[in-house]
């Protein structure tokens, strides 16, 4: 639909009504493209340019005249200039004069002006009603109709009743506007579309450390400490066997931190005896990057799943089990089966298997399409309760993992011990934690304090307050 | 971005305009986060309070002044006070007569009070215009920008005018509402935020019952049966081998009961020769439920994947191998190869792989945002066309996984048949029961009755009606 | 929710509030249905039918009368009445005229009509506003309320002023309307429900051809060459070894195809020194239907996997290695570990699902939902970075797996060249293609074409137009 539409030429010519017009400032591709798109939607489109004569592929059935006479066919203009051009703009004072001037200009890098463009042109048209808008939207998804990325248009400005107009032109246009307040806004708003998954930075920084430290650590037990006693050649366990032992324990410890500052911010107003003080900037991030952290371990995860099923493939296990049968086999000795290692290898599989199904349901729910869709209570009972559990069945795994040669000094090398030893560490803290966390008496001084209970009692009031109003 | 906005101070101080004001009663969590969010997207707030001057952590910019005073500032009130706390409302009947009241109170637990609070509330200021709105909104979220749960704000009220006002500034604070229709709603819309997964339940108690009577069923064929006879303990089947017969059974048959309504629904209508009669509602239920059945029996269908894939690295498997391999070198004699084994095994594989990548699709395109982008004509094939190929897919895996030693009486055990013939039943009565109602002669009378056309002749008048009709 | 709204009855019974009247006419199913809905959003229906005493089920709260009274009771009238049947509304002209008449017709097949039914309709009762409207929404997803498939409503008309009031209601309902200008674009929306999947068209065809091409080839080398010289019947491979070679080459080969449009628009934007001429319409279709291409080969990279993962389990493989082991065994022959082989096969399997994983988070990203939440730069650094990214993986995974025996005349069968050297050919171009376009020279004139320079001079002006606006 999106694309017929868009292939259909606009359709105002041989439409019966008054419509409203909108003026565009700017023949480049973004004026062009939305010229066009506001066509298709039923406007009637005036493009301003310095040389109309010279603007080269206009979309048909808009009218291309020089900024004053354009400015003054219609009371919202949208500007799709570049801020060094603005100057010009200083000479139209009048004819935009009460007009909504749209900002929809975009800057090379963050912060790169002292003030935002559309506070700039503010200043320059003080009589205009300046909204930014559109920023977000590209030019070429505008054309094609294909707006395969947000269709999120975020939209500020001093005079509410501009900013209404405008949001009108996003919804005609099929995008969703987002009103962001005051003119002061404008800043983040110009600085969004130049962010590169800001919230995914510290998952990310995290899982590059960990995985460095593990797999360099992994290196040294199984790669350097056999070359080195006994000069045997292990280098192409770098390929597959040492990932596969790296990205389980990323996951883990990953998941365990997305758990982990819901304990200590629990802690903290244990503490505190108040939930009305605000939490160390640093909580806070880490509690707002908690469902990036978890994909980032789901992530993790499903590579440890897909390089542990390849494992009955690879040439070198197969080599082994082969030569293992067959001094077996010459050897004439059988080996009885024993059915405490079954229990252990099965349960610890069958563990890992479980805790992977309940992550991937995790990370499904928080898709926003699917979180859309549950109520509040939902979403925190999947991502709360199931998480925990997930938690617990992937400590496990590596714990049965583990199994009888847990901690016996065979498996220290240089004395390290083996990684996923290390691995354990943080996710038992947070199970140990949460378990105080959730024991009757602790939990219910936490309960009245997440209901407005304070504990110094000069609070009292506002605590009754806190307790009558939600 | 979101975050970023949740961030920025309130920034109506320095918006030159006249704002619309908004009046808060409460200064709770969820009063204050409101206020806050309502700074933000520029209104201006004035919060209503028992003892103004005890407030703590109030947002920047709004006003904290008594509750008549509050009252009088705006002529929409958002009530943020449990519905224990209303009485002191019927001291301000006056100020508040003829003003939009909205109600955003949840209860503790389902249909808690003998009516809606809202109602309740109407009762209690007769002058006001109640509106129901914003109870399936968190705080939190509000607060910290980061929406994940539902944004859908669900609106009812008697008063249109006062429903629409409230469903703006939804939109402003970029929430989408739903208008639920007039006050009698009100009751639906607390009970919401209390669900948890109503949907849900019957797929849930279904494939617990399907899975116990199955695990057990096995438990006693491949454990109790061997120790019985035998004295061989085989209990580590419990951890692997059992739950991989299970969950291919149950979701086999959850399958099958995803397309056994819509059969149903079709004999049902052939002998009723009429469409124009609802369907008992145990059907409707099953029907709309259908699509949980199906996701339910792809999680199963998922889980038995992996813990098939996993066969080869575990423990008992390999000694089994092992030990094959080994009594064949001793005894020297050669094994030869099978074809038909071969393609037996082989195309049960392929069937199996194949039924799972399309039981995969349709999970897809039962996501929210991807049947979204679909139009009707295309989803029905997917999930009908699609959908009973994947029955017949997955059906077919399980017959020909039968292969030879279908009936032969030795795989009974205490005559006992295997699991997986008992998990074929459903299936295949689905699968007939589909191949008749597709069978021309029966095709056409449904799809006539379908078009509005019904037997008994009284009705052919409003037959003929609804062919006309859409 | 949905559900639970969609249970109740019509609340407007007692709704204090003078509500809106909307009239439908026609009694059909989707007229039900959607006075049923309009009901329980506040609305008061009126039914308008031919035979009003004979029409069955009809929504609780709603009146029926005659058409012309029916019209005479609201100013927006719904039109549920199959075109064939319009000719009636000639007499009704007079109390139709100024009103604004909604057509939700569908046709039975695309184009099936010269002029579109809304045109139809206009041309029938010219005194109205005719709107097109609510024909991609399903009778029975209203009624039920599980709005399953597209909420989107695409709403076209010549009256800005109804289309408003249509989209209010549309709002209303919950569902999302969108403006596709004037009546014109109704024979668009008309054809669209009638439409299965046009934009995977191209894709469908190229990988069923893909596919069958190889598959043959493949048969050829691997049952049909046995079989002549060596009479060894290897049919049982059709059923796995082949198909896993077929998916994967096709997923290399339209993933490759996935970047080839995009390589070849920048020569062609090069060649003709701007970009502000068309790209030939193929190659537009071509980069429109990009995503579908990608998630098509992402289906078949997914087979692969599995076929992979499934290969231990494989009768046919587990019987070659018994007896290798065995034969070893009886020759008592040791065979020594070869670490270059362990590399080649450890690193081609990293290899493999590293780019699998990508390719997964490519597929993810192009989900609409998430799609949605990046802005336009991170979507562009995830499908073009990422992209290719994946591609490098998956084309040196087909390399590596070639490893040592790459152009070993042994493998020529009946001088026939193993099928995945044929399947690297497309994939290798389009990287060596791509490495020429993003080197320094090259890159940088490219660059400058896209920001608006012309290379002949003529356009200069224009050129400097373009630099200057967005």
């Amino acid at each position: 639909m999106e694309k017929t539409c868009a292939d259909a030429l606009p359709l105002t010519v041989n439409s019966s009504e008054k419509q409203e017009t909108v003026c565009i400032f700017g023949t480049g591709d973004f004026g062009k493209s939305f010229g066009f798109k506001m066509l298709q939607c039923g406007y009637s489109v005036v493009l301003g340019s310095r040389n109309p004569q010279m603007s080269s592929l206009l979309p048909r059935g808009a009218e291309v005249l020089s900024y004053s006479q354009a400015a003054s066919k219609s009371d919202i203009i949208i500007l799709a200039i570049h801020r060094e051009h603005y100057d010009f703009l200083t000479e139209l004072v009048d004819p935009l004069n009460g007009k909504i001037l749209v900002d929809v200009s975009n800057n090379r890098k963050i912060n790169q002006y002292p003030e935002s463009n559309a506070e700039y042109l503010a200043q320059l048209v003080p009589g205009a009603h300046v909204v930014k808008a559109f920023n977000t939207i590209s030019a070429w998804a505008l054309q094609s109709g294909t707006l395969d990325a947000s269709r999120q248009v975020f939209v500020c400005g001093n005079d509410s009743k501009a900013k209404h107009r405008v949001m009108d032109i996003a919804r005609t246009l099929g995008l969703t506007p987002l009103d962001q307040g005051s003119l002061v806004a404008a800043n983040e708003i110009e600085n969004y579309p130049l962010q590169l998954f800001p919230m995914w930075r510290l998952p990310f920084y995290l899982c590059s450390v960990l995985c460095a430290f593990f797999f360099v650590y992994c290196a040294i037990r199984e790669v350097i400490y056999p070359y080195v006693n006994g000069k045997t050649d292990t280098t192409f366990r770098l390929a597959i066997s040492i990932p596969n032992r790296v990205f389980p324990i990323t996951a883990l410890v990953l998941l365990a931190l997305v758990y982990l500052p819901g304990v200590l911010a629990a802690i903290l107003q244990l503490y505190r005896g108040t939930k009305y003080r605000r939490f160390p900037n640093w909580l806070d991030h880490w509690m707002l990057c908690r469902k990036q952290l978890g994909l980032v371990a789901l992530g993790f995860a499903f590579l440890h799943v897909i390089y542990t099923l390849v494992i009955p493939i690879r040439y070198y296990v197969r080599w082994r089990l082969r030569n293992a049968t067959v001094t077996q086999a010459l050897a004439n000795k059988d080996n009885p089966f024993s059915t405490s290692t079954a229990w252990l290898n099965d349960s610890y599989l069958a563990l890992g298997i479980l805790g992977f199904f309940l992550f991937l349901l995790l990370g499904i729910t928080s898709l926003p399409s699917v979180s859309n869709m549950v109520n509040w209570r939902e979403f925190r009972f999947v991502q709360s309760k199931l998480g925990y559990l997930t938690l617990v069945l992937c400590t496990a795994h590596t714990l049965v993992y583990g199994g009888k040669k847990f901690l016996s000094p065979g498996i220290l090398r240089w004395s390290l011990p083996s990684a996923y030893i290390l691995a354990l560490i943080i996710p038992c803290t947070v199970l140990v934690m949460k378990l105080i966390l959730i024991m009757p008496c602790v939990d219910k001084t936490l309960t009245r304090i997440r209901q407005g209970w304070e504990r110094d009692s000069q609070y009292s009031k506002s605590a009754l307050n806190g307790k009558s109003d939600i």
